[in-house]
């Protein structure tokens, strides 16, 4: 598999993204405050996993979880596959052609926090190359109880990474996330939203990189401030059960709709990366 | 929609094991002992739901549930629906015919334990009605720390009730349950089986009937003296947490792959009833 200059370079984005992400979240859990008391600071674990490699398949990724006490779990999964895609996909795979051949690397962060006043997270981007190439990705935000400063805070900055690159993403984008995450079956959006896109090719690879490199920023930057907004304050054992309904419908909306779990799980990915996104307790009433 | 006798007398059935479940299950509330001190004994509340009545469609359904101290969460499903399938699910569906028409009615239990030591349990059985008619359905248990005593009295009981029928009933029904109730994903049964059937219909609708009348008191008999066998024998948070997380696999295999519940939610039935089967807390790691 001969990977390109602009391929390694994404990967490596992705990699020094991840490596960014969770310095920022330890440190975060080295500031909990009075509700974390008697409870270790988190620290990520890394493993790695390796796709089996036959007939020309083959890459792998490294999956970094921390079940701190701030996060109480966050998983950042970083992964660069390659391979021939099974007929049924190459047919919905653009530009995968007769061979169906594929490479693809990404970044995916999903972040369930222990205070039910802190919202959940989850930003993924990617790069694929099949006959043609292109950029995909986004990054929403579930709270549990609404606030309005988070809600304006997290748009503002998905916002400024979509118009320094060009204002017709952020309307197109932010509607694109709003009809994705949501779950027919409640009739109830997953979230607060946040921009979703796919199949971004613009036709310039720098100016596409350098927007999904504004994404991870963004979130990056916004992310962290809402965390430590609220993080120190008390909750109550009626706002936990909240938070794990809540989480209920996470799992829903990821089991029953999500494209990445139901494609992952049907082409036989590594079940604990795609699983990863679960939240570790969840409540149905 | 006319209802024949036959169906009346499935219908009266299915209500009339409901009735003696939620009292047996009571009955098991009553006598909870030493961990379960301080939690006052659950009962079953009910509600109604109707399917929106809109061109001959119609019927509806009773949920009966109990959040209790032995039982953390246990439901019971009584439905009658009528109408006709969308197009798509007519052709699935043996006998719809051009019209597509339909009616249907069912039992449908769920127990989810507070104790890790006490098996969960799944119980359904069904008759519907097309240019065709035939019964379906089964029972399945699913112990956190399989016991080979309850084991053996499961599958005893089921394949009594079997054998009582037609000596080729319980190794077809037994095998199409351990094909049935399994997560590929994960390479995993969800429990230890039981016996799942579907389009029964020898031509003797008393003796399908009187099959479907044996699985319901099978149950009935065999899991009420299970769940005594272990509910006061006390248990760790160790203990807890391998169930939390064996409920987190219930959950993927009831969002991924149940039929039941992904028919339900593509043809808008009713959402409490079809996710009851949901467990109360469950958690992934």
């Amino acid at each position: 598999m001969i990977v390109t200059e602009q391929q390694q370079r994404a990967l490596n984005w992705f990699a020094t993204l991840r490596d960014r992400l969770c310095l920022a979240f330890e440190a975060i859990e080295d500031e909990a405050g009075i509700p974390y008391a008697g409870m270790p600071p988190g620290r990520f674990t890394r493993k790695t996993w390796q796709r089996p490699d036959v007939s020309g398949d083959g890459g792998g990724g490294t999956m970094a979880l921390m079940q701190g006490r701030v996060f109480e779990k966050v998983g950042v999964n970083v992964s660069s596959v390659h391979g021939t895609f099974h007929q049924e996909f190459a047919k919905a795979m653009p530009g995968a052609g007769e061979e169906g051949q594929f490479w693809a690397a990404g970044i995916s962060l999903v972040a369930h926090m222990r205070s039910p006043l802190v919202p959940a997270v989850h930003m993924n981007t990617r790069h694929i190359v099949t006959t043609l190439h292109w950029f995909g990705g986004g990054a929403d935000m579930t709270p549990i109880f609404p606030d309005e400063a988070d809600t304006t805070d997290f748009h503002t900055a998905l916002q400024a990474a979509c118009d320094a690159s060009d204002p017709t993403y952020y309307p197109r984008f932010k509607e694109w996330c709003d009809r994705y995450f949501f779950l027919p079956h409640r009739n109830e959006a997953r979230g607060i939203g946040g921009i979703f896109y796919d199949n971004l090719d613009t036709g310039d690879w720098e100016a596409d990189f350098a927007f999904t490199r504004a994404v991870g920023e963004a979130l990056l930057d916004v992310y962290p401030r809402i965390v430590r907004r609220h993080m120190n304050r008390p909750w109550t054992e009626d706002q936990r059960q909240v938070q794990l309904v809540k989480r209920g419908r996470y799992v829903e909306f990821n089991l029953l709709y999500d494209r990445g779990t139901t494609f992952g799980l049907k082409t036989g990915g590594n079940i604990e990366a795609i699983l990863m996104s679960l939240p570790p307790l969840a409540a149905w009433t």
